[in-house]
């Protein structure tokens, strides 16, 4: 959590080209569970030991892409106040009403230079992870139902002016600088991982023209051995593979890239460390940006620069 | 970190009954990079994927046991205004001068009910985990010298009075509780488990009639495989283990229990979920401790509430 | 496989004292496939990934333990030269008809002086591992249901007088003595780790006052985390846990021994090194057994000794 | 052990390009372990759980490639039986005496139609793999000193006529088929993979118009963790990856595959099923080739084909 209240990234809305195929696919492919639709058509899911209500939603549209992405604070009061410093900084916000998402309080909306809107909000109701809060078990048949992440981790995005991006959420929404890929010329910051915990990154940003762009959602694993399982229950079902299984450099995390079936890249990772807002960031020359992407094999994989929806 | 600015357990300061060998034991065995020795003796250790100059300090005494645990906050106005609010909350406060530890700033010391010493700090050079902060490798040989765990990270302390211990750390250092076991009539904490951070404990204690009791320092490791590791090294070198390998149901870590010469218990651990402030509580029930110590044996071992320095 | 054509451990029939009881608990927790029920109400199960109709069979009975264990073998060819050098040797054999176990060719039974009674077979109906014999995927959801073990690995059975098993297996069936543990005087082999195969073992055998006792079955798992996820299921079913998980120091096999709801000991295990005919036999010392048994534990787990069906 | 006494493979020769070089990436980033040089300038290393004097040779010469892969079969009397009956089957063989490669005994060497030197012989000097035959611990230092491979485990090549090559393996040597690749036509096969073992293979050929090139010597990691850690080094120390890591469909294996300094490839690899000689083979089909070279991406890597020294 940062000192400002913002907790994690809590929802992503995402939007898919068929319905029903994606329901098959985030349901038992990647293995979310379902936990509502809504009037508009939308589909809820959660990962199996997430809390809240949902953290990925998915609508039909003509074409792919991250609607929004909801970061939720520690209580209403936080709302209001990073509301206040979000004016006070010079971005506009506006309010959506609590219900208009499922199981979700009042979302403060606003949209940033890169062209994403980032959503805060204080509440969503709590499902629990199935198995209950005495005498817990850590984990139940949920966990082994398709991919079956263990939480949404994190956004990468892509977009212009990532360092007025960066000023926003480390001057104004708390985050802290993990990790950083500098550009060519050494002077700018070509992508940028952010943190407001201890997860080596709670959102990333990478330079790119035009605006608004997923790069992926990201969703978590418990161990390696769970990336190879998903990579295989990648391959049993004909997803799309980007790149790994395989190690990242930035951040240490081990990774699996694919598509789903609307051509939204997703990741299903694990590992990297846990960094603390007094770490220094650290920071990868572009000529070594291969090895950031893909350790072991220091290949800078064409799709990472260009394939986004 | 917590919302009031506390990072993170920084430091132990443990007592050995024979520096030499306890030297050795931390350094080759534990696998622990020393990083200095003062003038009175003591002997300062870091994990080798902690950038602070040490987390571990070991001194030579007639009886083993914890000294103190400081915790780091994020600047000297976090330390200052924690202090203020410590004595505003009833508690004695006191001063020890920059460089008492070694390369380590002024600390804030108070005395818990349980009669544990506790620090905060706000400074401490830094000096890396050795892959440096430039196109970092995620690890070199320091990682494979003895057990090696990534950091120390937290203590289990017995005493009395953990409610109140509970209530400082919750409402003056803005921990929140994660897990708790009951009394058997159910109507207390027989212990709990606090974290100012998403780790699913920083520090826990457990109700116990004896002041200022070291239970464990625990160290984190990065997977399964190396807790088994840990238990190969262990063996290989006459550690004399107390439980383990095996997952505790309490925090899910996965865990092997053993005592440094001295007879300090120490904890190699992995695991484990992330909780995060807006999660309600995990409760056990004194019935059940025995699943919540030891998952697969659901044995409530005799050492675990007996044994203490 | 042994030069004499001997193959592996390919079924073996246990007692249980409750039928629906133990076909629950073989099917649904330890994940065994059923396979059939013969009219004598005997039931059948495989491992998920094994080829043949069955590896395991259990039968209701007043009490528990091992009727027989059986070891495939390369032909007929195979199975007539065996029975004879069997009989060259001085053993009895008897005939079991075709089709007196399901889907299984005749059987070729004698006795050891153990008093445990063991079966050579050349042909069991082949009925596959489920994912086919074209572009098989490496695994499919039978892995994942229950513990799901790959295979029966071996037995480790308790009697008197192993001296003359060790010679039957090696001088006629052509095993190899792996590891053993010698006597408290040194003079003689309190337990030994007999191969027909690379496997570091596929039958043990202890020293034992009583005939034909069955110490366990054991069940290969393919990781170090399938293991742990064996111990949380065996304690979200309430399966009684002995020993583990842990790792043996003969075998360096990582494992856990429980007990099925009749009293049988099993385990399920993974890892452990792979032999080869010509290599020397490691030896353990009577004193240092405990850590043969648990390395990281290094304790000679009283159950160990003393408890067999 | 094949039904004949031939054991496994026990050494592998291959040239490089600079011998000082080489020698730095055999024994410090792949971590073999050296035990010998000769006079003619080879120098000869072993895996660390080798117990054999060595495992792979190296000698300097003007372009890399394999000199011939040599077979440990069960005594002498089993290496004149097999002479016999490579000649009865049509071959030629040759002797070279013990002695010609350190510590080995004489050697029996034919030529297959795929143009490979295959050796066999009986005797190599025992070394032992360092944690002794009393009380073994389960490893030692040199498990974790570079990649450290477990063994030597089978070897790829390339070249014309593996129809003929399988028949020598499998109707004078006694190996058996467990997988194959059918050419596009579906007529022939394009890659088999043999084994004398329960390992999913002890060698494998590809069809291919140039005789005698090598595609891969592999070295047998223990895990998954094992594998991730291997390309972490091979990063670490600029070696040149070619695919993975990622699972073989073919045999399930979980691989890396990369370039030594020469261009000689070699995998560090776990895993895979252990087949029986009574298991019918599996078949992948052209067509779905690339699953069976990289399960989750499903990409036949232009490499594969035809990249080889
Ligand atoms: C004792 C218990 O039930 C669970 C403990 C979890 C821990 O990581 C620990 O504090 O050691
Ligand atoms: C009992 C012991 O020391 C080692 C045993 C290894 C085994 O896999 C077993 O037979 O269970
Ligand atoms: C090439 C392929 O499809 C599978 C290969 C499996 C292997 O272990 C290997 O020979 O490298
Ligand atoms: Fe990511
Ligand atoms: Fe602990
Ligand atoms: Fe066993
Ligand atoms: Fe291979």
């Amino acid at each position: 959590m940062a000192l400002t209240g913002v907790l994690r990234p809590g929802h992503a809305q995402v939007r898919v080209l068929n319905l029903e195929e994606s329901i098959r696919f985030y349901r038992d492919v990647l293995g979310l569970v379902e936990t509502g639709r809504d009037a508009q058509g939308r589909v809820y899911f959660k990962c199996w030991d997430e809390r809240d209500h949902h953290s990925y939603v998915i609508r039909e549209a003509d074409s792919a892409g991250l609607d929004f992405l909801g970061f939720k604070v520690l209580d209403k009061a936080t709302l209001e106040r990073l509301e206040a410093d979000l004016r006070a900084y010079g971005l506009q916000t506006t309010r959506l009403p609590a219900g208009d998402l499922l199981e979700t309080g009042e979302r403060v909306r606003f949209e940033l230079p890169s062209g994403h809107l980032i959503e805060l909000y204080a509440e969503k109701t709590i499902v629990g992870n199935g198995v209950g809060l005495i005498n817990p078990a850590p984990w139940d048949g949920a966990r082994e139902h398709g991919i079956a992440p263990v939480r949404l981790d994190h956004a990468l995005l892509y977009g212009p002016n990532i360092a007025e991006v960066q000023k926003i959420f480390t001057e104004v929404l708390g985050f802290y600088l993990v990790e950083r890929v500098l550009t060519p010329d050494g002077q700018d910051n070509a992508a940028i991982w952010l943190s407001c915990s201890h997860k080596v990154h709670d959102i990333a940003f990478a330079e790119y023209p035009e605006k608004g762009k997923l790069h992926h959602c990201s969703f978590l694993l418990d161990t390696w051995e769970q990336v190879l399982r998903a990579g295989d229950i990648m391959s049993m079902n004909q997803v799309a593979v980007d790149i790994g299984p395989t190690r990242h450099g930035v951040t240490r995390g081990c990774t699996i890239y694919a598509w789903d079936p609307s051509g939204n890249r997703f990741e299903t990772f694990m590992g990297g460390y846990q960094p603390y807002p007094d770490y220094e960031p650290l920071t990868w020359t572009f000529d070594n940006f291969g090895q950031g992407l893909d350790f072991p094999q220091r290949k800078l994989h064409e799709t990472f620069l260009s394939v986004v929806t």
